[in-house]
């Protein structure tokens, strides 16, 4: 199965600037992406697909055998699983780069199925992944938090994606308009680390690069009085 | 399957003063309740249990069959699916709520396992709860945001609740030190209504009580700049 992430290299998770430097993001972003690569390329250990095929679509070029550093893109690194990764660059909308690949893949001659996986699906797991790509229908979504789509599997090229604002609905309709539409009731899939409160979700439960990431700055701190449990600078 | 909602009749969900006023988050927590309360009932329609015995554990005495009228307590609603509903009150912590209950019930002769689900998880459906009885473990826990715990189900009487700060941890390493435990992956168990920024999700994914109440008095707003989903006041 092709499996796109999409990766923002440019400007990533620019919503965390209350918590994290530039540079900072710029680095979390590539851990979380590296994260949610081995998830993926876990699913190939599963019987839930023949092989995987992933590919990123980045904003800008990538190298993802390192951490902050850059080469000039179209890099592919040979994993433990030995699921290649592909590295495209692309900076065109996510609409765009979805349509295309959903054109590509699924209107193609064997109708192959496509799933769109986001780079900040830091608490992404292979069993998770497994549900999503198993469950029928001609589009089957994850909703993440605020009305947005963390992930989808498409079966019908009549499909067209539309991510802004409440995603989630807007694509739920559209897919309603052209074929069955599903839904996959994961947190881990639903949990895409955005904002300041996620990183604490990201910290507890998030993958091995992730969680690395984040211990060596932060600690868990509880709101006595309120009971409410953050990260705190260590 | 005997399954326990504790339900806090007297301040009821405090974290949403910022968006609604005592008399609505009195009423809210019970549509949500009773949103919880239906789900929970609807685990007697499937094959995941044979019967399902809920009671309601309440701070204060409570009449589930009006919105925001109280009765003397103990009552007793026959609901359409035929799962009774009994309600007790019970003003002590939740943690010996709890203790008490695994004690009377794992820890009685036939050693019967008990759920414990919370009161504001307005996204629970029969699905998602089938997931949660069906999980093997002497402790299957349900995470929720920030750490918490929002469901479990307890198979072995040694288990000790601790609700307090990061429960969720602090249940794993106590359910670890006594038996088995395992964790149930389910954005809609996961997502209790504690915070104004959960509102959202109850609004588009809750329960049909929750929803009602909530699109009578809100609706989605956009923000434009930062892509981001809230509810404001119709």
């Amino acid at each position: 199965m092709r499996v796109v992430v999409p990766f923002d290299a440019t400007t990533p998770k620019t919503r965390l600037a209350p918590v994290l430097d530039a540079a900072e993001r710029d680095a979390f972003a590539r851990r979380m992406l590296r994260d949610v690569l081995d998830a993926v390329g876990g699913l190939s250990q599963t019987d839930a697909v023949d092989a995987v095929d992933v590919e990123v679509v980045s904003t800008a070029p990538l190298d993802l055998a390192t951490d902050g550093e850059r080469d000039s893109g179209g890099s592919r690194r040979d994993r433990p699983d030995d699921s290649p990764v592909t590295v495209h660059v692309d900076d065109r909308s996510l609409d765009a780069v979805v349509d295309d690949a959903v054109a590509e893949t699924v209107g193609s001659g064997d109708g192959a199925p496509l799933a769109v996986v986001m780079a900040d699906l830091a608490l992404a797991t292979p069993a998770a992944l497994c549900r999503l790509v198993r469950t029928d229908g001609d589009v089957v979504l994850v909703p993440g938090r605020g009305v947005g789509t963390n992930a989808l599997v498409v079966r019908t090229p009549a499909f067209r994606a539309d991510f802004h604002g409440t995603s989630y609905l807007d694509h739920r309709r559209a897919a309603a308009d052209v074929g069955t539409v599903e839904a996959v009731d994961s947190f881990r899939l639903s949990t895409d680390v955005d904002e300041p409160a996620d990183l604490v979700e990201a910290f507890v439960h998030g993958g091995e690069r992730t969680r690395e990431w984040l211990t060596a700055r932060f600690e868990l701190a509880v709101d006595e009085d309120e009971g409410r449990v953050s990260l705190a600078r260590r």
